[in-house]
């Protein structure tokens, strides 16, 4: 008894029968006696297809109208699980950002919520009416559509759970929970019955493609009780929570990401003020840093290495033989990153160690090492990757 | 130098290079000095795919969620349109119904517009913005989405016009302007260069695909100055105004409606009341009625024999069996409607009689005839309907 908010994602809405599917994960929720509003995002390939239009009439169109476009395909969804669940005999009602009242700023093609304007909802929950609400989407300050970026549904789910005090807010993805790692690739990998806020935002920034980390610091922000599950078969997913109420892990979880390349900028005066300059240059450009070693070398220079995303490579080499453009710089695309998450390592002395131990054992070589309070990473060569995070998960989660 | 609004049809959107010959007509339009508010239909078959999609998923959807459905299709082709003009650096923007203040009653599937709000619409003409507005819907009080019945986009063009006090209104279709008769049947058939909003009506409603009927009762009543061309060939089309300011012609068209049916009621009591009864129970069911006759029966009685739309015929035959069980009902849907048009029969004695005339040296039998101040129709056997179109029209029109 009380107000559900679930999401579900483009493959979960794709066609007829999985629309009926979802439309009865609904209605039984629903039945229970519970409130329900649910979040969809575009049909399977829409968004694609949309996009794929588009780059054909004009390559370069404004994110403005990319944006009018591509929301029309969370329209169509929410108007078809609505028919879906009407068919059913249930009450029930789509909305789309504007009409639910989901206020964003100006970024096109990647807005954030701003505030959402509950009153539509809360009129519609009165009525116990089963609500639709197209995700990934809101409405500017100058009544125009935004889009908040891919994986951006989420996001609307928890904005919404955390808008109306929702009770719970369910993600229904095509894996059944978050695990201690990557379960296609590591057989004794586990799944995690609960997780932190915090331990779940390591993991999906590290690459953990469970839930969009905007999603999850939101949830953390407003302590909205989040639940992984599988949108496919009905069992037990994974309760994203407070700290403090997560039985204690050393680690939660192993996690890769091979889209890394390093960069190595060698002899750099050393004088104060150059890392500073070098990093607000790549900021300029929107290209984020990761990893960061410095190292004092030969005849009063220092040298910079850092971590960048793939995609980010080329830009990055770009501006810095720009700025200097009498300096060695180098890079490597042939490396990943390999990292463990938990909360509970801020008090257990050695975790570090034993990680190192285990890739030791696996002959693997560290290239760079960065710590927080909650995660390790460490670079190593991309062809151990997989191996790296057997045998990492292997000494910590039996 | 002035305010023009263009509306463009499904097929004038259908891909790529029809939105690109739709961007090269706006542009062109602009750079002489206009302003320019465009009116874009959904693309091809877009429309009809999504009733598909819809009425695999529930066959009797609400038309609420329907409007929520199908109104993606003009955001689609609106914002489509709005990229194909940027890409030829054309400043442009693109606005959906709640965007552009369309504001309509709640008849979901077949509203219509009450007002337009021409706030944001003045706004974005002032910034000397090419405006790209969605056809054919409009947002009712309860902001939700409304869409005005096929062909409505028309409508949401003159409404446009008439708010904006536009000095023409332009409807591209893929003909090329209005014929005296259907230009791919009757040879002699000619373009008008002009027609008045009477007679234009009266052809609309009599089955002339062109404009529609709801949209020439708009221009007329707020003399919007319209102007029907083709979307495929650069020439002049037909100016629909005011009767005064047309050239008289005896008659403006030939129309034919070879989707009508007959139906007769025969040996009903003789009392008051009796056609009244019957025509209301037809009109709660939404079967509008065309000509009628009423006869005397044998025994004091009557028979009523009467025209419906061929797809409100088995819904009529249904009324009428239920409400007279024991009373003789038949239907010939055999028939068909052909009709003659012209404000200029008004002062014109003879008209009846030469169309008659044209008919008998045909050797074509009359069932029925109607006739207002602008028109005659006469119901004949389906099976004459062309050679009926083609002998009239040489009677009037050389």
């Amino acid at each position: 008894m009380g107000l559900i908010v679930q999401k579900f994602g483009g493959t979960s809405v794709a066609n007829t029968e999985r629309i009926n599917y979802v439309a009865k994960i609904v209605t039984d929720t629903y039945k229970k006696g519970n409130n329900v509003v649910v979040v969809v995002s575009a049909q399977g390939d829409m968004t694609d297809d949309l996009i794929e239009k588009a780059a054909e009439i004009n390559p370069s169109a404004s994110k403005r109208e990319m944006d009018m476009l591509l929301s029309t395909g969370e329209q169509i969804s929410a108007s078809l699980l609505a028919m879906a669940i009407s068919a059913m005999d249930f009450p029930v009602v789509s909305l789309n950002a504007w009409q639910a009242g989901i206020v964003s700023d100006s970024n096109y093609s990647n807005a954030r919520i701003k505030r959402i304007e509950t009153e539509r909802l809360n009129k519609e929950l009165d009525k116990n009416n089963i609500i639709i609400v197209t995700g990934f989407q809101g409405i500017n300050k100058y009544d125009d559509i935004t889009t908040l970026g891919r994986g951006g549904s989420d996001t609307s789910a928890v904005a919404l759970a955390a808008a109306l005090k929702a009770d719970l807010c369910q993600i229904y993805t095509d894996v059944d929970g978050v695990y201690t790692a990557d379960p296609r690739k590591v057989k004794t990998a586990k799944k995690l019955k609960e997780i932190s806020y915090d331990d779940m935002l390591e993991l999906a920034t590290l690459g953990a493609q469970v839930l969009q980390n905007r999603s999850v610091e939101l949830a953390k922000k407003y302590h909205v009780n989040l639940e992984v599950v599988s949108s496919f078969e009905n069992k037990e997913g994974t309760k994203v929570k407070e700290a403090e109420t997560v039985e204690k892990m050393l680690i939660t979880g192993v996690a890769k990401d091979d889209k890394v390349a390093r960069i190595s900028v060698v002899g750099l005066e050393d004088v104060p003020g150059v890392a500073f300059r070098l990093f607000s240059l790549l900021g300029q450009k929107n290209v984020n840093v990761d990893i960061i070693l410095q190292s004092i070398g030969r005849n009063n220079t220092k040298d910079i290495t850092f971590t960048v995303g793939l995609d980010k490579l080329e830009e990055a080499m770009d501006v810095l033989h720009k700025a200097y453009p009498s300096t060695e710089i180098s890079y490597n695309d042939n490396v990943s990153k390999v990292s463990i998450v938990g909360s509970g390592m801020q008090s257990n002395a050695g975790v570090a160690a034993k990680m190192f131990e285990a890739l030791y054992s696996a002959g693997i070589n560290i290239k760079m090492i960065s710590t927080s309070e909650i995660k390790i990473s460490v670079l190593i060569d991309k062809k151990d990757t997989d191996k790296a995070v057997e045998y990492i998960h292997d000494a910590f989660i039996r």
